[in-house]
């Protein structure tokens, strides 16, 4: 290790709880006793297939959704479930409605129109995303499949507070891949719930959906293979060759989390978090807050230096105290601090210092 | 480490070089003195965006394809590119020729008849795939634009030894999941090849494709996103967040191919590794080869037990002896010994002796 502490705020692939870094490495070259590695584990092996069984149900716990929902495992990051949502879900003749809040909901708009049309209902693109669009002036249409959203924003830095309900049978698609396990929330009205592993689960290479058995049910049957949803879910998430190590060091990571007292807690401490830094930006005239207030995201905390070509400084100071990883994302610019599950109290308060001397200086 | 050696014969995800386990073991908790994990590097970072570019030349080095094509590393494994070449080579209207030697060649044809009707212009399966059809008897479709096989073939153990000539400017398409950079061979015929890592690149998690530039070319340009060739090659393969952690296993056991001598050397070994284990099944009426002679596989051998009653012994003593993960598919029975680039020759020297005293004693 690196004689002084790092902290790596960078948005993903993000940090990882120390603890759990420290016991892959110290069980990589021999798992369990085996005398090889978990990186050369038969995905089929009993000692795998326990571990996906057990990283499902504590999953399912932690969001409250252990009874009538499925897990599947895939590779590919959210993007491709961008594709695969609509591909099981929709299929030509039928359409769903999008809440148009980042580049991640755009992207996944154009995955969707490879698939069929789609209809984007409400988007904050006229203000650079920087908030999330008031759901009560939303059209919804009578014949969409689902309602589209992403629950938090990483680039501007925006999160839902509230969800909107279904109507007309229909129910919620939602990527939590930036705040998943973050904070409790009631996902019922959700269909279809995704997440790539980078922010909150573990290591690039893995996304996880969770499929309501109502809308498992109404997955098209006349596609079949890796893209089908059906098919992943009767095979187990074995229908492939899963990501052994990905789903092996997600199921440490949710034994992390159950010692840091599960969902209830750690969403206590990311709002303690996402709080001081704001706390520090509302009280510094040369930090500009990016996101809209109501709808601050407690994940990716952005905002702007008042003094643009002071930015490039801040992030190198802050680099040589240890603070790593701060850059703004490249269509924003600016500071953005991701502040995922893993972020230690003592990383932000760091940062907050840095921020208040860094005022003082400048 | 256990105190005994341990040689894992694993089909997939495969036994690893042992020094590569060891080298990623000692710096996953602090790459390159950054002070974090590689698990935690950001995939646009300068680091990882070198190592990409290192693991891309290297590849190509030892395939003598250093010009005229493009790699590109995506998620989902073989089976995801089983879809996406036809989804991007074909499309409605187009076919291709398929030589069906296997379950994965199976696969690869349900998930391009997700896309396009496609051919199957000779097939093994009438004798359980234990052969590779004679290709001067097969009629290739003058419309077709591509033909695809299966370079080597895990579960019943067979390879080609040679490859069919294109004809009518179509081409070849090749799924080498199993046999990349084990031999040497002539792959200027082939407009795509592809590699799921599990085997001789890496851990499970990375998808490898190599595109020549004029097929390149051809992909379709009437659909974007993560499925699309054409943005993954503009994108240069971080269209989405790439598995940085496989990548990056992936360019250290190129480094540790180099230091074996490269494929010109590991070929060798690998012939020797084989031969070894052929010649002992043939000298011993209690072992009963289940490929074809003139399509033996050099990386999966496998045989049955003449008293059928003695497999699960022999995978049980095998076993008891640090010889693990022998058990043949379990659409085959029998053994299966997998020989990729990683299994040292002691391994195989081991189960040689285990063998033959295995048959002495029954």
């Amino acid at each position: 290790m690196s004689k002084r502490e790092i902290y790596n705020f960078s948005p993903g692939p993000a940090a990882l709880p120390k603890e759990v870094v420290l016991k892959v490495k110290q069980e990589l070259a021999d798992y369990a006793g085996l005398g090889y590695s978990i990186l050369e584990m038969s995905h089929r092996s009993k000692t795998f297939v326990k571990i996906i069984e057990d990283c499902k149900r504590k999953l399912l716990n932690f969001l409250n959704l252990a009874s009538g929902y499925h897990v599947l495992f895939f590779q590919g990051g959210a993007t491709t479930e961008f594709f695969r949502v609509a591909y099981n879900l929709l299929g030509a003749g039928k359409t769903a409605d999008y809440l148009e809040t980042g580049v991640w909901v755009k992207k996944a708009i154009q995955e969707a129109n490879n698939v069929s049309q789609v209809k984007v209902v409400a988007s904050s693109k006229d203000e650079g995303f920087s908030y999330i669009p008031p759901l009560d002036g939303v059209e919804f249409s009578p014949e969409a499949e689902y309602i589209y959203l992403c629950s938090n924003n990483t680039v501007v830095g925006t999160q839902y507070k509230t969800f909107p309900k279904p109507h007309h049978g229909n129910y919620l698609v939602g990527d939590f891949t930036s705040d998943i396990l973050s904070r409790e929330c009631d996902l019922k009205d959700f269909g279809v719930i995704f997440a790539g592993a980078q922010k909150n689960l573990g290591p690039a290479g893995l996304v996880v959906v969770i499929l309501r058995d109502d809308v498992l049910k109404k997955c098209r049957t006349d596609i079949s293979g890796i893209n089908s949803y059906l098919t992943m879910q009767e095979q187990n998430s074995l229908y492939n060759t899963a990501p052994v190590f990905q789903i092996y060091f997600m199921n440490l990571v949710l034994d992390w989390l159950e010692e840091q007292g599960g969902v209830k807690n750690i969403s206590k401490t990311n709002a303690q978090k996402a709080s001081m830094l704001y706390d520090v930006i509302d009280e510094h005239d040369l930090f500009v807050p990016t996101a809209s207030r109501e709808h601050r995201s407690l994940m990716n905390v952005t905002f702007k230096i008042a003094r643009e070509d002071l930015t490039d400084l801040f992030v190198r100071e802050a680099e040589e105290v240890g603070l790593v990883n701060l850059k703004g994302h490249r269509l924003v610019g600016g500071i953005r601090v991701s502040n995922y599950n893993a972020m230690p109290l003592s990383g932000i308060e760091k940062l907050c210092d840095f921020m208040k001397k860094f005022s003082q200086k400048n």
